[in-house]
């Protein structure tokens, strides 16, 4: 399984309660694609939104996203961390 | 302490190496500044890396990058989290 980071950007002003909601919206169909995601992070002010992923390939990652309402295409692969 | 991302573009073909070599030249002098980079991802292909910090301040976090010798001004609080 790969690693990825994907971004969101026009989340400005989303609360907790709604990060939650997308978060469980891509977990609920995630195994389909065979995709998981671990942990999403939320600048309120900014409006962007990041989410840690692992996954076959980014295609993968971003089918989740849209399926579950929220689309993004810019998804990186994380092949090297610290 | 808050927490923070912070986004580093151009860093197309770096190595692991010298993502751990920058990552511990945070390390080095983040104290000074009241911060701690907690983890940080690369995609070699597109030259993106995402770090991820706790602090007091954004300018906090710049300063660290700043004087570790790779600034970047991309810095967002995430107050939430899932």
């Amino acid at each position: 399984m790969a690693k990825f980071m994907d971004v969101h950007s026009g989340f400005v002003g989303v609360t907790a309660q709604q990060l939650k909601e997308a978060h469980e919206a891509d977990l609920a169909i995630e195994k389909d694609e065979g995709g998981h995601f671990e942990r999403a992070w939320l600048d309120p002010i900014a409006g962007e939104v990041f989410c840690l992923a692992s996954g076959t390939t980014r295609e993968s990652i971003m089918r989740i996203h849209e399926r579950a309402g929220h689309p993004t295409t810019e998804v990186y692969e994380l092949p090297i961390e610290v």
